[in-house]
């Protein structure tokens, strides 16, 4: 639960699951987000993934080009690929740029 | 699992429940998904919700004028802090302006 500066970048991953390989799965999210931690021009993520298998990642990035090294990180590619042909059945994504943002804590 | 256009707006909730008052919450949720689809400029909604209690709602709208319209809604408002009270224990909000929108169904 982060705030994220203006002009920032947020990519807006939206995936239904096919369910299978779940297992392979689990270990290829966990390395890409550790890998994208790594990244230039990182600043975050968001998780939430609902029992029915759809699944919403944003990760925050200092710019667009930030955004970009990490869509054409050679080992993204490849989990990528590999997320078509065995773990997604659709998903969408959104590429926006942050106006404004708050946060609120009890 | 929708495209949106060029600069429509992506309001980013993510939200940690205190776990209390669910039932309730539950109705408020639906609630008001089912009035921000009513609202002129609403384009669209995507949710996620985690067991482990932290919810991503992103709701996308034509404009900044139309998410702003929404955010100001009055029975927005009440609800808005109802969540404050009984509901969250945290969230972030981050308002964001579309720039490139890609989807994929296999």
């Amino acid at each position: 639960m982060q705030l994220h500066p203006k002009d920032s970048i947020a990519v807006i991953f939206c995936a239904r699951r096919t369910g299978s390989a779940e297992a392979d799965y689990q270990v290829a999210a966990a390395a890409m987000s550790a890998l994208a931690a790594q990244q230039p021009g990182y600043l975050g993520e968001d998780h939430a993934r609902s029992a029915e298998g759809l699944g919403i990642t944003i990760s925050y990035w200092r710019d667009d080009t930030s955004a970009k090294a990490w869509r054409d990180h050679p080992d993204h590619a490849v989990i990528r690929d590999q997320g078509r042909d065995r773990w997604y059945s659709e998903y969408s994504l959104h590429v926006a740029r942050v106006e404004r943002s708050y946060d609120w804590q009890k």
